[in-house]
């Protein structure tokens, strides 16, 4: 994602606290109060532009979702997405570190993680930062109810291998995994930013569904 | 793989017992005594003309191979590839119904299991057959040690998408993945008769390996 200077940004953030939650930390496994309502949570860790967050968040009323993006110069434009879309009192965004997770959320908070076309840091001596390395699964799984699932989108070939052999080393289920998302195309698929610009350049976009499970 | 009318492959392979091993289900925990060593033995199941196995035998003396393949007219040519390639003492092949692995091996009597190019049998009503379906999976634990892989490769995107989770499914660890073998090609990776086929055609070649857990 490039980095745009944007002075306005912090200003336009902080103007919005009804979408971007500020001291997300006091929300912490209280959130369905955020809500006003007992639905699942659902959330995303690099949201980017917020694309795929605001269209699963119109398609689902009945879920709950929080976009998580790290960057102000980026959120900014989910922030833009949000605005547009409303009224839609099921989406918030949080401008934090996903590696932060468990400073918001408790166990039993969030009910699925959705990664999309993460950074995928093929160095291996950064293998600890990829989304789906041994330490975020960790992270996912302290805040999630048991059995949840991780559901995961890119084009990156490194690190979709990567994450199916992390996650199976874990102890996940893989129940769901494509190839080639956009050559059986399902119904309900929303596309990312990411996923719009990979796909026109005519690559395969991976996409698979993994199960935490409570007995292992 | 075309089945050519082959009246002379029958005698053909009668006349060499010394490969196609004859009544194999008399060898039954006794392969050692076969191959005269006690060096582990590796199978592929669906052998086709051999082109794998035989390459195999040749790259690594001190591990014995069958091949495995149920039709006449297409094991001939595997017959043909061996004896090409003589002497060979680590190569045999066996002219069976891979359905039917545990009439001829017992609990560990095999080491490995490769599996290249199956047939994909993509019909739902037919997924039974796939020679990743539970019911293979459980008859190659069945004969396999403990902690044995599979080694499968494929270029069918459907059938490797089956495998993954059939096998996660299964409780197996998926300990390597490739979505594009000849973008990084290992340097000991042997082609089959398909892979050349298929590579030729520009279509990506995909691979695992995974490996049964004992302590499930
Ligand atoms: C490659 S972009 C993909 C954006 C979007 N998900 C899409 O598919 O179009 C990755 C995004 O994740 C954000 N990101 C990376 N690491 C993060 C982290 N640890 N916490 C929160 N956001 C992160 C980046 O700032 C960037 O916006
Ligand atoms: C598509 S071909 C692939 C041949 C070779 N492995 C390759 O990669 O070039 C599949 C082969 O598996 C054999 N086969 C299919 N089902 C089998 C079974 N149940 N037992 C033994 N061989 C089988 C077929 O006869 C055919 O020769």
């Amino acid at each position: 994602m490039r980095l745009r200077n944007k002075p306005w940004a912090e200003d336009f953030i902080n103007a919005h606290p009804e979408i971007v939650i500020p001291n997300p930390e006091e929300q912490k496994g209280k959130w369905n109060s955020v809500f006003n309502n007992e639905n699942p949570l659902h959330i995303e860790v690099g949201t980017g532009k917020g694309q795929f967050i605001t269209g699963m968040a119109k398609q689902n009323p009945d879920i709950n979702y929080i976009g998580i993006e790290l960057y102000d110069s980026v959120i900014v434009s989910a922030l833009e997405n949000a605005l547009e879309a409303q009224p839609l009192p099921n989406l918030r965004l949080l401008k934090v570190n996903g590696a932060d997770l468990a400073k918001y959320f408790q166990k039993n908070d969030v009910h699925r993680v959705y990664l999309n076309f993460s950074d995928p840091w093929p160095k291996i001596r950064h293998a600890k930062r990829r989304l789906t390395h041994e330490g975020f699964l960790k992270l996912y799984e302290s805040i999630l109810v048991d059995n949840a699932e991780v559901h995961f989108k890119t084009d990156n070939r490194g690190l979709f291998e990567y994450s199916l052999t992390s996650m199976s080393a874990y102890g996940m289920l893989l129940t769901y995994v494509s190839l080639d998302l956009h050559a059986n195309m399902p119904e309900d698929n929303i596309m990312t930013e990411y996923e719009e610009r990979f796909s026109a350049k005519g690559q395969p976009i991976y996409r698979l569904e993994a199960r935490f499970l409570s007995n292992k």
